[in-house]
């Protein structure tokens, strides 16, 4: 895409701290980052959100996530690590093309809180489960 | 493994509510919702940790998340959706058995907020980049 920042960065025309490259993804250190070696991974190929993506880029992107976590562990000072990706504006989705965010972790580092519980009222849960269910099929 | 809580959904000897299952992937929604029709993904065999799965499984894995996505947006009132990998103890894992999180999200719903940004002081991000490209060559 012309206009697309993540393909000026796959294109060459905006530097990036590239991590890895291959021949479908380039993942490369978040400008922004929420810890130490927070690392973008994304298709080179322009896909707006997840689902459009084809199996075989999911397939590179997850081998590249596990390179990457397995790296912030063993070569910095990190005992865990998120993998993050947000899938639509209102998901918090600020680039139109889809990434995944790994994210290096420790005990007590403060960086993300898991969100509160919201129960489902009486009958709700097989409700949902029922209708995504049949959607899925 | 015996006494895996996942496994032993998977099995059968603790109930669900079954989203989808196929050969590799079952997902089931989450007990503990974070908003409505939060759901896990989970591998059928167990894998304790992210790095430690085939490709084939993620790429599974993968397409089960892009189904349940496109459905929670289809078929519930949701806009957009997370996806959410927590790997270790450290960074929120708290079942031994690597699974993803999909959250399903509307504008404005408090569910999760963005980490703030922790930026790097001056050379520490090429040299984290140095650090990370040469251990995942």
């Amino acid at each position: 895409m012309e206009e697309c920042i993540f393909c000026k960065i796959v294109r060459g025309e905006i530097p990036s701290a590239k991590v890895l490259e291959n021949e479908k993804v380039l993942a490369f250190l978040d400008i922004n980052p929420v810890s130490k070696g927070h690392t973008l991974v994304i298709p080179k190929a322009h896909y707006a959100t997840y689902p459009e993506m084809p199996v075989e880029v999911i397939a590179a992107l997850g081998e590249a996530l596990q390179k990457i976590g397995k790296a912030v562990k063993s070569q910095l000072d990190f005992a865990g690590f998120n993998i993050l990706l947000n899938n639509d504006p209102a998901a918090g989705q600020l680039i139109d093309h889809s990434h995944f965010h790994l994210v290096p972790r420790n005990v007590g580092d403060g960086v993300m809180d898991w969100p509160p519980v919201r129960p489902y009222a009486e009958g709700e849960m097989e409700t949902i489960r029922a209708v995504l269910a049949s959607a899925v099929k």
